[in-house]
């Protein structure tokens, strides 16, 4: 893929600080760390979004993801937590578009924060008529 | 494991709006959205933390975020993004001491945000040096 950042990193046409590789991921530290240890987890291959990545391929993508985040505890960053974030689509933060799984370690009182519109408290019947909503697209192939 | 709503939801005792279930996970809606569409994913048995859950059982946890994150995409729900988010840890923003995947859709300027101190650029030799302090802390077994 032209124009790719993380294709460039994984032929070796970018520098990246690498933690983990092997045939079909890798992880390496992000440049834009939200916390020292900020990692990123890859498909080798270029895959835009999560719906072109492979069940397979993700199911990999995810044990290392694990073992990841079990590294950073054990490392001596002494982190307190872990916390896994993946952008998919525009709308949703997504900023290189070649999939990657955030994994950042946390700290009691580090700068890192969500928010929402906390307000929304859907009754059991609205809940209910969205979880029919979506049952109905599962199955539905791309 | 007493006093988990989780454990309550997979044993029945406590209602929720499932939207998935097999032997070993389910999803269902959250009753704290941040948009409407929000789903968890969770393994049906108790796993407080990321580092309790075996690796096989995750590779399938996540095997089933991707098809909800599909189905998310696919329903009427006619969402532009998807987002997955795990918090492992108190300092992490974890609720609730049950593995939980956040799925959740996303819409051109919904209120979901993230922050961080973005200021934080280390140099090229401050992440290698942190790369290998994780890359050390590899194959340490709980």
């Amino acid at each position: 893929m032209e124009d790719c950042v993380f294709c460039d990193i994984v032929a070796g046409k970018a520098s990246a600080s690498m933690v983990y590789e092997d045939e079909t991921v890798c992880s390496f530290l992000t440049i834009g760390p939200v916390n020292p240890g900020h990692l990123l987890v890859i498909p080798k291959q270029h895959k835009s979004s999560l719906s072109d990545l492979d069940e397979e391929t993700g199911m990999h993508l995810f044990k290392v993801t694990m073992q990841m985040a079990k590294a950073l505890r054990h490392s001596d960053l002494q982190c307190e937590g872990v916390n896994l974030f993946l952008a998919d689509g525009e709308a949703a933060f997504q900023d290189v578009f070649h999939v990657h799984m955030h994994v950042f370690p946390r700290f009691q009182g580090d700068q890192f924060k969500v928010d929402a519109n906390w307000e929304i408290k859907p009754s059991r019947q609205e809940l209910d008529e969205i979880a029919e909503r979506i049952r109905r697209a599962q199955g539905i192939r791309t």
